[in-house]
């Protein structure tokens, strides 16, 4: 990367240029004009299909935004990421989510030591933990087998797993049950405590450092409802395990085995890692290697396919284009998959905490938007609920379609209709974004429907459909642990791409700092008893009126 | 409303020319120089206090804003949907949300017919309904108890029963267990019915029209489930009822019960209608009452609360600020209450179904931005996945904070420190997003902690917080049905503000119908068999492949 203002570098000004040029091209005459757009601009890979056609894009615009990969050498960043170095130079750390799906065969560096062999036995304890229970040999402290797994963390010790787990429920093991639990609000472990006995509830409690405040006030109400359940201490301690790069604190708060993180693991990318645990106990182990070897091809995929065919450094560019060349704030993911709804959450801390940031890697403010607004809900219901702006409203959305071909496993109420269905609403409504709907077809559409001339008048205006609203579709050819495993991995890929293309450091996070700083001036005076005013007067404010609130005031 | 160009108002170009003034004013200033700015941007009303300090206004701005409502004729447009004209231009309707919960000594007429004795047989039909079911003496055809609910509706139909009862999830009756099912895909069904039988099972069908494609497809797919289990189809029919605008073709669907809806409520507005039977069933008739009561009081507190103390329209302006004179494409809702979880989604339909739109209620192009996208997660979870971006990213994202002083009636892990460390949170986060923390406290802190000048210099640029991120902060005394009830109708209110300033119909979406008629054109085509190539070239790709992936190519 050369050290020119981004914004000054020639593949930026080049880009500038054509963009002045084709901003106003027409996706629907770009489809007309040429009849291969959809073979151009489609890139297939085991099982994963990326169309990428419905893009405001051209050969040339692709051609542009790869000299842009090439001049901020995203080959080069790539080769480091896989290599071990450390490229998290802030924290000094490796990024090595990929050590964790790598080839049992591999080997990668750091500081010396090969990484490798820590996963795999890792992966091994994971694999004999979790059979385990699938042989139905596992037991708590009082002989009742362990019917019940509570997760509990939050952030990068949540989302995925939970994520994962929801999408692949069709095949999920009759036992154990697991779910979730990570905000504080004491509500959430409540509601997961439900119909839960101790005797056969065992929790995970996954924290890096086992500091994180959330994750230890949750445990410890964890710890409290198993011991006011079991015989004694010891007792509740067996109903425990911990996930953590901080074995020490964990067996200080009373855990029957510690299963490793490491500081080369970034929360976010770390569902690879034995934060994968839930997964591999929700669905078995088997789901749960299959899923790391869908990643492994993605990775696969990304080092060795030519930069014009990568997905993922593709998908970084789409999304550049757009933030930086069109102003969007905000890019919606839509999975056409219920099983997928919490996808979206997903994406949106991956994307949004790994590049929500306006200071390089060096340290000099980044001249232009990086990482959007990531957002979005299950389709189709997306279609009744936010699909009216994304049509005629004014912020332009890049959307990613994501479908899937063949359903679920089916069961007595199964039927081709419903699939068929949600796949035409996939299909139409990226159609329906990109060619829009021209005064002169709404007008003809109004006449054929027999209104007379001023009620067409009057609904003309509303009946138009501007179009050339960008999108590109993800196909699966099936919701499969190892697709998944796929189209994690070309997020984060596209994540990385977007971070070298941006210079910044993906891999940090110290825009949360602050609020916990704040948080823990804060949570003192939320106790009654007399107290100085410190704060701000909007902080002082609330702070009375909670006060009188909870008095009954 | 004049038939200015809204941008070319004289209250426009006041608001304007004063954004250019004030645009670069820091909020920690303007709290520095005025001790009372939390007294004088804050409104309190019946336990809910709206806190909007915190954003970049001052006394002059909220003067302006005033003045645009002024123009826009605010008040007079209140007047007019509370009177029940047809303000629904396109659709030629009136808009009666506020119908369904009024006082009972209220008259509003439509079309010279008083709605309101329509209303509360509706209510009572709905009352002796539920109480049917807690009373215990709810049979299915076979004799044996109702103790499960399906709710399939999407849209309107799902979402607000949704949201409300799991924000009241606590308070649920021991029975019926209420489930819901909207999307089109089978496996939300398939998920939705484990562990039920069809003899204990009811099904709500919500739809104003029943033709709606997912419900009807899911509808028929519960059917079949029913009729697998059940005697005969005469006892399918006695486990389901509709919940309708045509009665007709419920009826020839077969179902024991038709609850009327009217063509003067709105599907993103209709959760206080009969779609509220699931809330009715869920928590039972009086927590029902009390949401209309508590939406009843911000109807009042709408009408005649003076502007200036006028929270709707408080809100409306702020939203207004951002999205035209800041360039904010989205704004995010975080609830710190876990029960919470889906309002943001929740209100993502209501306000971008109601305001995505780019023609005004005259068929002219609104000459500046309309709703942003709205989004958000839970607090304390969002610090961990989003709040990096709000704190050091490039976007203006406005966000509103829902606080909650009192959590819910407690249980056996219940303790308050988890309480106020999620209320700490909920302060802590706007005030950093408010105060940032400036270069030299950032170099300080660094300093402190023993860092050499080197990684003090490396590390300085990305400790720095810019601040200056407006916020909202809503906070309720306790999340009852009655608050919640006053927090919805908060939003309605607003969004009604927000398109009476923009001289958009709020209340029609054509936007969703361009999607459906080409759903309806490629649908055919997935099935397998010959026929000609006449989408374009991107559909006919994916329909290609999706039949290669299903044949396993």
């Amino acid at each position: 990367m050369s050290h020119d203002k981004l914004s000054q570098t020639p593949a930026w000004l080049a880009l500038q240029a054509h963009h002045a040029e084709i901003a106003e091209a027409k996706l629907r005459d770009l489809f007309e004009q040429d009849p291969e757009r959809f073979a151009r601009f489609s890139i297939e890979a085991d099982g994963l299909l990326l169309d990428f056609s419905k893009n405001r894009v051209t050969a040339e615009t692709m051609a542009l935004l790869h000299a842009l990969a090439a001049q901020a050498d995203v080959a080069g960043w790539r080769g480091r990421l896989f290599a071990g170095e450390r490229i998290n130079v802030t924290e000094d750390r490796a990024v090595l989510h990929v050590a964790l799906r790598a080839p049992a065969a591999a080997s990668i560096a750091v500081d010396g030591e090969d990484v490798i062999p820590k996963v795999s036995t890792a992966l091994e304890r994971m694999r004999s933990f979790s059979e385990s229970f699938h042989r139905g040999d596992r037991r708590g402290a009082t002989g009742l087998p362990i019917t019940d797994v509570v997760n509990i963390g939050i952030g990068g010790s949540d989302l995925g797993p939970l994520m994962v787990t929801e999408a692949l429920r069709h095949q999920a093991r009759p036992s154990p049950r697991v779910r979730f639990v990570s905000n504080v609000d004491p509500a959430h472990l409540n509601r997961a405590l439900e119909g839960l006995t101790p005797a056969s509830t065992l929790f995970i409690v996954v924290s890096k450092s086992f500091t994180t405040q959330e994750t230890r006030l949750n445990a410890e109400a964890a710890r409290r409802w198993l011991r006011a359940g079991l015989p004694n201490d010891q007792a509740s301690a067996e109903h425990i395990v911990a996930v953590t790069a901080n074995g020490a604190r964990a067996r200080d708060f009373g855990v029957s085995a510690c299963f490793d993180m490491w500081d080369w693991v970034g929360g976010r990318f770390s569902l690879w890692s034995t934060v994968g645990l839930p997964i591999a106990l929700a669905l078995g182990f088997e789901a749960f290697e299959e899923l790391l070897a869908g990643a492994r091809a993605m990775d696969e995929h990304f080092l060795t396919a030519p930069h014009e065919a990568n997905q993922p450094l593709t998908l970084a560019l789409l999304g550049l284009w757009y933030s930086d060349f069109f102003g969007a704030q905000s890019h919606a993911v839509v999975p056409y998959s219920q099983a997928l709804h919490r996808l979206p959450a997903y994406l949106q801390q991956a994307e949004m905490e790994s590049n929500g940031k306006a200071v390089d890697r060096d340290g000099r403010p980044v001249p232009v938007p990086t990482s959007p607004i990531l957002w979005g809900e299950p389709g189709t219901n997306a279609q009744h609920a936010v699909f009216q702006l994304l049509h005629q409203g004014t912020p332009l959305v890049p959307v990613d379609f994501i479908a899937v071909a063949r359903g679920e496993p089916g069961d007595e109420t199964r039927d081709d209709t419903r699939e068929d269905a949600l796949l035409a609403n996939a299909l139409a409504q990226s159609a329906a974004l990109m060619r829009g709907k021209s005064a002169a077809e709404a007008q003809a559409e109004l006449e054929a429907a027999g209104l007379d001339e001023a009620a067409v008048a009057k609904l003309l205006p509303h009946k138009v459909f501007p179009g050339n609203r960008p999108s590109t579709t993800i196909l699966l050819d099936a919701l499969t642990p190892r697709r998944l495993g796929q189209l994690i991995a070309l997020y984060e890929h596209k994540i990385f791409c977007q971070g070298v293309l941006w210079n910044l450091n993906s891999f940090d996070q110290w825009g949360v700092e602050l609020g916990k700083q704040l948080a823990a001036e804060i949570q003192p005076d939320l106790a009654s008893g007399p107290r100085e005013s410190r704060h701000d007067a909007s902080t002082e404010g609330l702070l009375a009126r909670i006060k009188d609130y909870r008095e009954g005031r």
